[in-house]
């Protein structure tokens, strides 16, 4: 048992937003508010910019039952940020900044919830800390639809925008198919690195609604190829549904995206919409069918309607366990999940790891897990993702539309 | 009481899917199945091109918990099209090649369900069947997620896009405010020539999320007004998110998204992706803020997830009050929503109108309903349509994701 340390705590969210990153922060906050420990608890505006400019909002003021409604409520309730902390040896002046304001308000516990960037700023404030003197415990929150957070089975907010996605493509499987012309039709998704949203689109595939075809980044992307399967699932049912991640590239590592329109790749024009704008352009030349592309864009992280039940109790949970891992003397740590199992069930424990083994890297979808033609997900990743979907959270209504939290974000 | 007909029906789908164009066909089907008059249920294969190639369907042989579960499932189950019949004056061959398939099957109720087009083809088939001398009832069942059929009060299938649209402008405004950096974001809604659906983004904004803009096609668009409008709320609130019409034009009738690219409205490039790429394009060219363009394209007519409980309700209604009208002597109408209030609250009767008066007629947004600004709606359409999405419906999972029919589609 560490020795009692008391004083405020800062609970701040960062980088891209999920369905629920907000459930997190309910965990974190209402685990401190609980705390004898925590004589305070501050909520940051905007991730760590919000702790550089003293904007440090009260959380104890706030109506417990508006706290508890951020488990409903997408997007980063605090508002987040995409600032990165400099190198602390090269230019220490943001972290001279964040202790003075630690100072002041006496704060000696800091949780920062976010994904591997996030996680690179928390290990540098807690290794700061650590060098200055100033006793602080400082924990990582798992966050992230792109599921690429290494040491952890899976990422809070990867299996809400996965049932999102998966159910999206279901329907669009269904009206995408409702003419007797037939039409090809390119669905974009997010994920520059690793594949994993764009894998989950095959979730409703043994349901008999969703893709045909699914492209990931782990694997190089040929056009020829690409176009040949469009072409031979288009002649075998008159249409033909393809998912590829955001971030597809040529075998010379170009994105897809980004790659100069040439005569052998079908691209008619200099500038697009956008990669399924692209593709569908170059089905359209190559195959002169009917063609529509889609991009699910923002809707995929923001679709928290579409919650998993599981998701965000394993949010809530990484949270309320990162406070509670701190009180009892943790630090420097993210919290993680691991996947066993009890009568033939998923169960998901909670363990900690260290914040320097998760910063700045990526986890991908395993290899072993693309069939051997590189264009979908084998049933390895079925049973990885489709327990993680479950559940319907009770999700509050106003007026038949989503209730979301309100706060009053007083400033302490 | 009219004089009583035997012989089969035949139900088609056309036009657009919608989240509940398959709750109408499980109305008919269901009432057509219970009816004693009628000898056999068909669904046609892709509307009336099922019809003209005699591919039709038993529903009969179908399982009733699968017919059940139309309600749940998104497009047209049966298939639909948009084949346009000619004018019978001008060339019958349509006509006589579905007049000998009516006589092969003994067909003597014929069910269209679609918009207004589909009304027109109705329409035409109700006139020749009735100068040929073939007795035959022909009836007409709604559905458009525009919104834009006259004669009724709504249309099945608006108000199920409508809650889809409100909620996910409440996510992407949720999402789209989250950096401190700030963002204008567009969001290109269907709708070419009425505003219903870009309308219903304003469903969320009441609850403190929603877009800070609507623009209809029932006025004449402006870019500069456009623009002074979104720098105003961009400098006001620090994000700014504006939902746009697909079908809004400029005062010369030209479509905003089809407009040349010229030195004055900003578009830098020749070809972008769409409307909303181009709109965001032109507001990055001159504010120079960051800037997201997204377009809910099919995701909004297919997303059954989010399905209206009233609207499935009603489109069942629809369908099942069309074969019991036409068993009762009804022929050559349309079945239309009246709205009523009992004690304050919403009720919905149905009644018939002729489907000549509804054909090839739009019904737009009431200018009134549209603020003096041109850039938002008023509490009227509020009051509109807020009664419309109300309810959840039952929704069948497996997996936890949708569970759709699955039909055996038997030739008949």
């Amino acid at each position: 048992m560490s020795e009692k340390l008391t004083g405020a705590c800062i609970i701040g969210q960062s980088g891209g937003p999920t369905s629920v990153i907000n459930a997190s922060a309910y965990g974190a906050i209402s685990a401190a508010l609980e705390a004898e420990e925590i004589t305070q608890v501050l909520g940051a505006d905007h991730g760590i910019t919000g702790v550089l400019s003293d904007t440090l909002y009260d959380m104890g003021l706030e109506d417990p039952a508006e706290l508890k409604l951020l488990c409903n409520t997408p997007s980063s309730e605090l508002g987040s940020c995409r600032y990165k902390l400099a190198d602390p040896d090269v230019d220490d002046t943001d972290y001279k900044t964040i202790l003075d304001i630690f100072k002041k308000h006496n704060v000696r516990y800091f949780f920062y919830n976010g994904g591997n960037d996030s996680m690179d700023t928390c290990d540098k404030i807690s290794r700061f800390m650590a060098r200055s003197g100033w006793e602080c415990r400082v924990m990582g929150i798992p966050k992230t639809i792109d599921n690429d957070l290494v040491g952890t089975d899976h990422c809070p907010g990867f299996a809400s925008a996965a049932k999102y996605i998966a159910t999206s493509c279901m329907e669009v499987s269904c009206d995408s198919r409702v003419y007797p012309t037939g039409q090809v039709t390119v669905m974009e998704i997010m994920g520059r690195h690793a594949g994993w949203l764009a894998a989950a689109s095959a979730l409703g595939a043994h349901l008999g609604a969703g893709p045909d075809l699914i492209y990931l980044p782990e694997l190089n992307f040929d056009m020829d190829a690409f176009l040949a399967d469009v072409e031979r699932v288009y002649r075998e049912k008159g249409n033909c549904l393809a998912c590829v991640s955001e971030g597809i590239h040529y075998a010379d590592g170009t994105f897809v995206s980004e790659a100069k329109a040439s005569a052998t790749d079908g691209f008619g024009h200099a500038q697009l919409g956008g990669l399924a704008a692209r593709l569908a352009d170059a089905v359209k030349a190559r195959l002169g069918v009917k063609t529509r592309a889609i991009e699910l864009s923002l809707l995929q992280r923001c679709g928290a309607h579409l919650a998993s039940g599981r998701d965000v109790a394993e949010a809530e949970l990484a949270g309320r366990v990162a406070v509670e891992s701190a009180i009892a003397g943790e630090t420097g740590k993210m919290v993680a999940f691991e996947r066993t199992e009890e009568n033939g069930e998923y169960v998901c424990k909670t363990k900690l790891i260290p914040l320097t083994s998760v910063a700045n890297a990526e986890k991908k979808v395993p290899l072993e897990w693309i069939t051997p033609e590189g264009n979908f997900v084998t049933d390895d990743f079925i049973a990885y993702a489709l327990p993680l979907i479950q559940g319907q959270p009770d999700r509050p209504t106003e007026s038949a539309l989503p209730r979301y939290a309100r706060l009053k974000k007083i400033r302490a």
